[in-house]
């Protein structure tokens, strides 16, 4: 395949893999996938899936639940909280197609409520511990609360609570990660039990998150999960230990563009525009925005050792090389980057590369 | 105006007194102001700067320089290492328009002596302390030999030496930043004598970077200057001292979804795919992912105290605010957002919005 510019490259092959293994999993458990699509936010991609029977998808903004209706999907979640100030999209999107939303306070319902003018569905959104969004899962309060005011309304009918468990990216073992699931799946348990208690029937569990779906064996206490990540894998979610490095799907193709021999790195053309600004820091505390892969031809091989994406500017990258791996590299040449985060660097580069050559758009953002 | 989603707003009359400032700097000095477009990338801000009689201009790729040459560009450096690889691209460009390139190695020199079908004007080059790019400054050897083979070639024409003194972002007082000019210009210098010494007649001497172009005032000793970021200006380059805050020409719109009382935080619409995952670290050593502005309608106002964005993910912003600041701010409100990185910023977005409304493109890329 000719590279000339920097490429982000997807193993078609790998990717059925990533997905039936949790569909698989999802089936065995009786629970509902409803993968969320942020992470390759391409049409093409998203039929894949279709393959696999995915009839209802995660996304997490009403522009990119714009771009998969008009792709045919028929039934999405914008896992995001509702930005009231975007009620004319959701209102066209909600006359053409199942859409669910999530909501944490009184007024985006009652908001919702005086101006909504189909029925949505809705999830109350849940902070299990990662505390970015939700509502903190022990006030029980304010849960029943917004939940009375969701019953008391005409145009949203109440599905469940739903959760991202957000705080499992920092782990850096499976048991750490499994522990994050029990705790979360225990909580929002919890809640449920209270609101069944309380004369709420039939209350649904969402989870989300890429680890805990990845390591996880068992989901029969929830209803859906909403991994997204899993779809290519990346650097970051190998170092936590939701994946092995032979899962990631995508790798960058990143022209040599010179050689430092003092300090044995190369400069490539790739940086903070392709990969973004993200890293992982290794066991010695260093920042790394990506690791290199042996490659013949098309096919990619092992982590070269000792080998790594140094640091980045806009366009620069600057990539250490191990003696041997340096020798053998020349200006003019390929490196096989593997990248630190599948969705940022999907949302930069906006397309990807089948190793069998064809682009796929990836512009549902 | 009315904002509903994250939007990156543009103070046209501040982009004009940053570049008006940089001008006259240009013309005390008698050193031609060649800016860096890869901050802005757009075609119409490109404009802006014809009033100021700029004729020739800067940027980071290949891509960016066709674009530019598509707008009517006639004069345009690539200041990235050049990339053998796009050799077509190169040849195809050089046809239509005065350009420049970047090199560092003989086997590039050799390439293009060998693949080129039109003439070419060449810098060298040089790493003066940054060591991303480059050859380092006191390898005379090495510069004089790909100099001479420059010399030797029928189709590239030798203009000089060119550095980017990337280092001086690590400044954190004006001091630091005229210390890394100072010596950065000296070693450019000594380059320069050493050619002429050896019959390299009218070495040319190009420097680039915000810092050095904001902080000092004397850029006697060189030919050509190529900052960029000093058109909008950002937090980075705050906190290093080559800016004062009101200097800084944009600012992203958000939309408040959530607010949570017991940690003081509000959620915004306005994450990674918005801002970049670039941060600055504040004197507590907090990681900060942008100030808040006090605005009133379309009119920015000073930094509000101890309220930043704390941390981000693909698309969820969290915004720590003081008590008064919080208790004023409503779900549905929309908070004005000082950015960390005006050119990664700009880079993800694609466009800009007008204080005055009208929407522009930065498509450049």
């Amino acid at each position: 395949m000719e590279i000339i510019t920097p490429t982000l490259l997807v193993d078609k092959d790998q990717v059925y893999r990533n997905i039936n293994k949790i569909a698989e999993k999802a089936k065995r458990n009786n629970v509902r996938l409803r993968p969320h699509f942020k992470t390759h936010q391409s049409a093409e991609i998203g039929n894949w899936f279709k393959e696999f029977g995915i009839q209802a998808i995660t996304v997490s903004s009403i522009r990119m639940a714009e771009c998969f209706a008009n792709e045919g999907w028929k039934d999405i979640t914008i896992a995001f909280p509702v930005n009231t100030l975007e009620i004319t999209k959701i209102n066209d999107l909600a006359k053409k197609i199942n859409l669910n939303v999530i909501v944490e306070t009184k007024e985006t319902v009652q908001f919702l409520e005086d101006n909504l003018k189909t029925k949505v569905k809705v999830w109350i959104n849940i902070d299990v511990g990662y505390h970015r969004d939700g509502i903190q899962w022990d006030d029980f309060n304010e849960i029943m609360e917004v939940a009375k005011k969701i019953e008391d309304s005409s145009l949203l009918s109440f599905i469940g609570i739903l959760t991202h468990a957000g705080h499992s990216y920092k782990s850096r073992t499976k048991e750490e990660i499994l522990q994050t699931h029990l705790d979360s799946i225990s909580r929002m348990k919890e809640i449920q039990q209270l609101l069944e208690k309380n004369n709420f029937a039939d209350v649904e569990i969402s989870v989300g998150d890429t680890p805990t779906a990845s390591v996880a064996e068992d989901f029969i206490e929830v209803d859906e999960i909403r991994p997204g990540n899993f779809v290519f894998y990346d650097l970051k979610q190998e170092q936590i230990g939701s994946c092995k490095e032979e899962e990631i799907a995508i790798r960058f193709a990143c022209p040599v563009v010179a050689k430092y021999d003092k300090r044995r790195e190369v400069l490539i053309d790739g940086g903070a525009i392709h990969f973004s600004k993200d890293y992982i820091i290794n066991s010695e505390g260093k920042m790394i925005f990506g690791y290199i892969s042996e490659h013949n031809n098309d096919k990619w091989g092992k982590r070269v050792k000792d080998s790594y994406v140094k640091s980045i500017s806009q366009e620069h990258g600057t990539v250490k090389l191990n003696v041997e791996y340096f020798n053998k590299i020349q200006v003019g040449d390929t490196l096989i980057i593997i990248p630190v985060h599948a969705c940022l660097a999907t949302n930069i580069m906006g397309k990807l590369r089948l190793i069998t050559g064809e682009e796929i758009d990836a512009l549902c953002r």
